[in-house]
């Protein structure tokens, strides 16, 4: 029994290790961290893991330590888009697990995945209890909000090709050299869902790159001319200042 | 003075009861209705008012009692796209004045609009003392989330008839009625940004429904064969219950 209260507390000191390092909670004191890991469950999930799926009920909060996680929806046809792939040390459901609303998507790791899921009804539980929670979430939600206002007007403003462009630019490491080359974070496939066409036209959309530079190697990209891809895709860019 | 002091606190009480109608500050307390009218500025502004530009920062939260909000971005070669068109209750800059970072949109009465205005400094600087302020925003920020998935699910998986197809329905009072008219909320200049789509496109998606059932008269639109557009539009509709 005292082993198994042992195994117990140093699980919890873990937990609260890895929550931590996650900048969305940087503001939390000890007793907000300690509160947090109380209902917090580490897990390692192997590629193609289904976390939930799209309608699920009572969905934790997840965050993401390691690996990548694809939030999908799926059309009555069987058509699926990629709303987004999430990248450490980002973050899913956590709208959901506030409303107790379905889910809009349905979440799934695209590589071994670390995840910290935080139980739904604990955190909201915890809400009242913890401004600093609350404030933290609070600026959480509106950055998730902030991303998709971006990501809407990407979709309206620019074409698939653009779209591919700026996709490509935001994955450089440095963005001011004049060549790069990068490695896509995911297949084609999910690519495609990603940026909201079907296969065909990605492909198309790399041919048209192609005359501003952009070779592609298997999973590498070479830009070879990024002032000249910048001009040509970010036409609709964020005002000077703004990007990262 | 005591005349100024009793104009003041009849503009509060005014301002509280304005407060109390709006649905997402419903479960507020008698004492966070007080707090948040102190630093409330009820404005009646006219048909194209600038409430604020792109860029903008220390922007207030801006609750819509009456009229319409154009949320907008301008792309650096002048074009202009609608993130969204507020409709009462609704509310806009909640996320900008949470973060303080610069604003994405600017905002724009579509009509004459009657507008709460909440500072920005003084909703965060009651975050920590209302619980329930805080707990009544996390909700109001996940559902703008949630809207705005649905719409990039649209714009990802929908073709430009089929959004318009689907705005058209979205706009029929009864839904369970085969024939309804409606009427455009704004002009089809504005329709266009907000679906994402250049004038002569949503032309052309108007010619498409035609063969469904659906006629323009002006600003009014009669869709009178609501089975089949709905069979046609919303074939990546949102999953039966779901739907409002």
């Amino acid at each position: 029994m005292d082993q198994i209260r042992d195994i117990s507390a140093s699980s919890a000191q873990a937990t609260t290790a890895e929550l931590r390092t996650l900048a969305i909670l940087a503001d939390l004191d000890d007793d907000a961290f300690n509160r947090l890991a109380g209902i917090a469950d580490v897990r390692q999930f192997p590629a193609g893991y289904r976390i939930h799926d799209q309608g699920a009920l009572s969905v934790p909060f997840c965050l993401l330590v390691s690996g990548q996680i694809s939030c999908f929806r799926t059309a009555p046809d069987g058509t699926v888009t990629v709303v987004d792939v999430i990248q450490p040390p980002g973050h899913a459901s956590l709208q959901p697990a506030l409303t107790q609303l379905p889910t809009l998507v349905g979440l799934e790791t695209v590589g071994a995945s670390r995840v910290i899921l935080i139980d739904g009804a604990g955190l909201r539980g915890l809400l009242p209890l913890l401004p600093s929670l609350a404030t933290a979430l609070l600026k959480a939600e509106a950055m998730d909000f902030h991303n998709l206002v971006l990501q809407v007007c990407d979709l309206k403003l620019r074409t698939t090709a653009q779209r591919l462009g700026h996709y490509l630019l935001e994955l450089a490491p440095d963005r001011t050299s004049p060549s790069v080359t990068i490695r896509l974070p995911f297949d084609k496939r999910l690519l495609a869902a990603r940026l909201g066409c079907r296969q065909e036209n990605l492909s198309r959309a790399f041919a048209t790159l192609r005359d501003l530079g952009v070779e592609t190697k298997g999973a590498h990209v070479v830009l070879n001319d990024v002032p000249r891809l910048r001009d040509y895709a970010v036409a609709f860019d964020e005002p000077a200042g703004a990007a990262g």
